[in-house]
């Protein structure tokens, strides 16, 4: 595990041509058509199954990925789609409480950025959801101040994503680079033409699966 | 250099965010703004600058990159627009000479799906301009017969790109990932929804400027 922490970083999958979901949301597939592809190389990995509480699993250079970021990351920041579990018409009840299990995967106090004020809700495991109505700085300072020496990891979807680059707050990209065309869907890396954001890469891992980028998000 | 050519490969540069080329191209800046960033990484290497007649220029990994591809390369096939020098107002007389100089890097047969019929232009150093105007298959045909047993490289635009895609043409992949954010422009992977393309990553070589992923295109 890196001791390269306390940084705002991203850590997403991303489809070649650039999608994190695919078209056509709905209730049954909040990723959208095909989005579910972007995540397949996770699922039989060790470290993913062990945080959604089962055993065995691949032990492998994207697993090593996979176990470094959850090991590293002290707070996480989404969007209230991410917390709720999409974006269509089925989302329109602010105080739904999201799609995630009893035991969600995070283990680390997420903080969910949304216009929507409400309690946080409290679930096993050492998950906290806590809803921050005033804004990207807002959510990143408690953040924060939540994760103590380790990464806030921002999570997602897309439109916090480039909120937390138009700020100039991200500090490190992890991209997820899937061998995967979608053809449409929501797209990581837009409405950016006035962020003038410098990257610069700083390690790639690869696997037959999945390429791992990593970038410096230069100041 | 790989023995493993015969093959139709793209080989581009492309920003992370997508793009081939920025917004607004003009007759100064044909790559759009921002444009030539993608391109930075190899302007200062040894077989690049061999290509422009230059000596000189470094030897690093990226060169290998470069020296490989243009040493199993055979044929190239490129778009009008690439022939011609943009897409702009400037661009309407289908007779104009392109912007390539004298000797144009290449130094094989090119060939340009167009829908200007005219004669083939001869430069010089070994690059011909061969116009084909009857769509992505012929003009593919001709290319392969002239490539013998090295590669088709497939060079740009987007456009004849996406057709070579749409076809079921396209064998190999290079795309040399920029760390840049466009944030507009003319877009690599587009309109292939139906093109139905399975990708199997088979090479990443990284540096600090630039990562190059390779990618088989499964049948």
């Amino acid at each position: 595990m890196s001791v390269d922490t306390g940084k705002v970083v991203l850590d997403i999958s991303m489809s070649l041509d650039g999608f994190i979901a695919g078209p056509n949301p709905s209730r049954e597939e909040p990723l959208g058509t095909g989005g579910e592809r972007l995540h397949e190389w996770g699922y039989g990995l060790a470290s993913f199954r062990e945080r959604h509480g089962k055993s065995g699993g691949a032990r492998n250079a994207d697993d090593e990925v996979v176990a470094e970021s959850l090991a590293g990351t002290g707070a996480v920041v989404m969007g209230r789609r991410m917390f709720s579990g999409g974006s269509g018409p089925w989302d329109d009840d602010p105080n739904a409480d999201g799609w995630w299990e009893d035991t969600p995967p995070f283990r680390v106090p997420v903080f969910v950025l949304t216009h929507h004020g409400r309690e946080p809700v409290a679930k096993q495991g050492g998950t906290t959801f806590t809803f921050v109505t005033d804004g990207v700085e807002a959510v990143l300072e408690q953040a924060r101040i939540a994760a103590g020496d380790k990464n806030v990891l921002v999570a997602g979807g897309a439109n916090v994503v480039q909120q937390v680059l138009r700020a100039g707050q991200l500090e490190e990209m992890q991209i997820h680079l899937t061998p995967v065309l979608l053809g449409g869907g929501t797209r990581l890396l837009d409405d950016l033409q006035k962020a003038n954001v410098q990257l610069e890469p700083t390690r790639v891992i690869e696997s037959p699966a999945v390429t791992h980028l990593r970038y410096r998000v230069v100041k």
